[in-house]
């Protein structure tokens, strides 16, 4: 090995990752690895060697996703899931532990699950059910790179076993149930260029946008109550875009608009409401993807377990996969999920400790 | 001379420009020199050297700009104005002559007016007043390249003894008086950033621009008569923005008008009149130019000499320069004002032979 080789292996620190040690300073070992969404790999690495050194569990590999699975037998099989990658660095590197917080990028969303699962992995060897730990690839991204989709589009005997499942996102150490949905649509509202000195000639497609922002500024999104939830829906202009020159009478004027709606509406329904609010405008949907239902009767024993008042999941998380895949599933991590993707996000040592606990304790209770 | 340089040399295509050519062949000849803004070098040796080449007239360069003046001891003199300059070429070079029309890059704007004064320059050669031919760059660009602006700036001396002006550009070969001014403000609504799964957490800047855009739509701009011309006002909005992610409630949005407000308004006027349709929002002027008056009272024998009606003209023109400096200036040339500026701009022959002849009549009648 040449001389640059070696400063190139250096450079990667392949450093192992120790499963033993506390979920503070593991949390702060995985921070410190930097995995920005399509760079995952040598998290990826390190989390692979630490797996296959224990020996109750069974290691794939699919991209830079790691599964771990027991054999015991069990009569039950529940899955702990959590992403590897973060969004870019923002000065937020490397870790550093202030006021019983661990600090830097992905702390919160969501490295600290990520730790926590490694550290039941390492520890719980003989659990009352069956678990698959599942550690993934670009959550972060859209949504055909996501390591989830990609297990699922090649390996799903990996995942369809499973009886329900636990994503690690930053939910407060508190339970969030299912999930809302997201649909994105443009609204297009058509006019006529003209030379803005002789503006009559025209028709301008900015003018003619208010009534499409009115109506946004005065509907009032709808609430809907499931398994005892409130799930909050919202539609907001996030983009508004008009305008062809300085002297120029704008032809077009398209306004984005985000729905967020709730788990008992389907992709169908959702694009209906949105076609309902602006009949005469031309609506072009440019993504929906349906959220998941709380679905608490099948997973009652877990809440009871994990100690805390159900709330209802308002942003979009991988749950909505496993409620595609049949599997009913909640989000339960440390971290304020208000902190993801700051600069200045971190994680709670006591969210930490508490999820560690609670999991461990329901792992080891008879299912 | 190596070989390098002599195909450089005849890729330049020295050709000399010759006046005595019909108005036609001249204004071929000229939109074959490509003279896209900036680039005028070419344009300006070729215009320069065959005005040296006139006994009756002196001729000065100041940048790529050139001005030729006769010295008859006249009561009156008169500046015959055109630009060389060209927005970027679109698909439109060389030139071709069809249907009694010579089409091409700058055609119209404004390579068959400068054709026109070129004749009367050569081919005039005792007016009864004298004259200032005035040949400029850059027009199509920010005003502070504009060759009429640095030509006021550099030498005052060689425009401020004029006591009218004639600006060649197209005009349908008839007469258009004055020019309106021009403001361009941005207007500024402000919200609160929230996650739109949230979106109740904050105010969507994109919501509150409704009556903004709804006052534009509702807006009657006023009608002016100035020396018997119907100035009409337009203010529209050209571009609106906002958007700052896919998933986040906008804080800002920004509207930018455009205003064309009558030569009987100065600047403040017109500034007023944005602000006081918005009181409640910020506004921010980004620009604003002065129109010119048509001062038809200071014009009547050059009106009454072109033969035609006059018209207001409702865009910007440099008329506004020559009347900030004193002159009463109005538009003359050949070409449909509508055509500048597109692929397919082309000049009529009719027009070129009739500017030039009700041009050259006025040169030569008793001021």
């Amino acid at each position: 090995m040449d001389a640059v080789r070696i400063r190139a292996e250096v450079g990667r620190r392949k450093v192992p990752l120790d499963l033993t040690s506390d979920v503070v300073a593991l949390t702060r070992a995985l921070v410190d690895i930097p995995s920005e969404s399509g760079q995952e790999g040598r998290i990826a690495d390190a989390v692979e060697a630490a797996l296959r050194a224990l020996p109750h569990l069974t290691v794939e590999r699919i991209g830079n996703s790691v599964l771990a699975r027991t054999h015991l037998g069990r009569s039950q099989r529940a899955v702990l899931a959590g992403h590897l990658d973060t969004v870019p660095a923002a000065g937020n590197l490397p870790s550093r532990l202030h006021d019983d917080r661990v600090h830097g990028l992905g702390a919160c969303d969501m490295k600290g699950g990520v730790a926590v699962a490694l550290r039941l992995a390492a520890t719980v060897t003989v659990p009352t059910r069956d678990l698959t730990y599942v550690f993934y690839e670009c959550e972060e991204v859209e949504g055909d790179r996501n390591g989830l989709h990609r297990i699922a589009a090649e390996r799903p005997d990996l995942l369809e076993d499973a009886d329900l499942a636990v994503l690690m996102e930053p939910s407060d150490a508190g339970v969030e149930a299912g999930c809302q949905g997201v649909l994105t649509a443009d609204i297009v509202v058509r006019g006529a260029r003209a030379h803005t000195a002789r503006s009559w000639m025209g028709v301008n497609a900015a003018h003619l946008a208010a009534p499409v922002l009115q109506r946004l500024h005065d509907h009032t999104p709808e609430r809907v109550v499931i398994d005892g939830l409130e799930y909050r829906e919202g539609l907001s202009a996030v983009a508004v875009r008009a305008g062809v020159a300085g002297n120029v009478v704008p032809d077009e004027c398209v306004i984005t608009v985000n729905s967020r709606f709730a788990p008992s509406r389907s992709p169908q329904e959702a694009e209906e409401c949105v076609r309902r609010l602006f009949p005469e405008y031309e609506v072009r949907v440019t993504e929906v993807v349906p959220g998941a239902l709380p679905g608490l009767d099948r997973l009652a024993g877990l809440v009871s377990a994990l100690g805390a008042a159900p709330r209802p999941k308002l942003g979009w998380t991988d749950v909505a996969r496993f409620a595609a895949l049949g599997t009913p599933a909640l989000n339960f991590g440390p971290g304020d999920p208000a902190l993801a993707h700051t600069a200045g996000e971190y994680v709670p040592v006591e969210h930490l400790r508490t999820c560690e606990e609670r999991l461990r304790t329901w792992l080891l209770q008879a299912p």
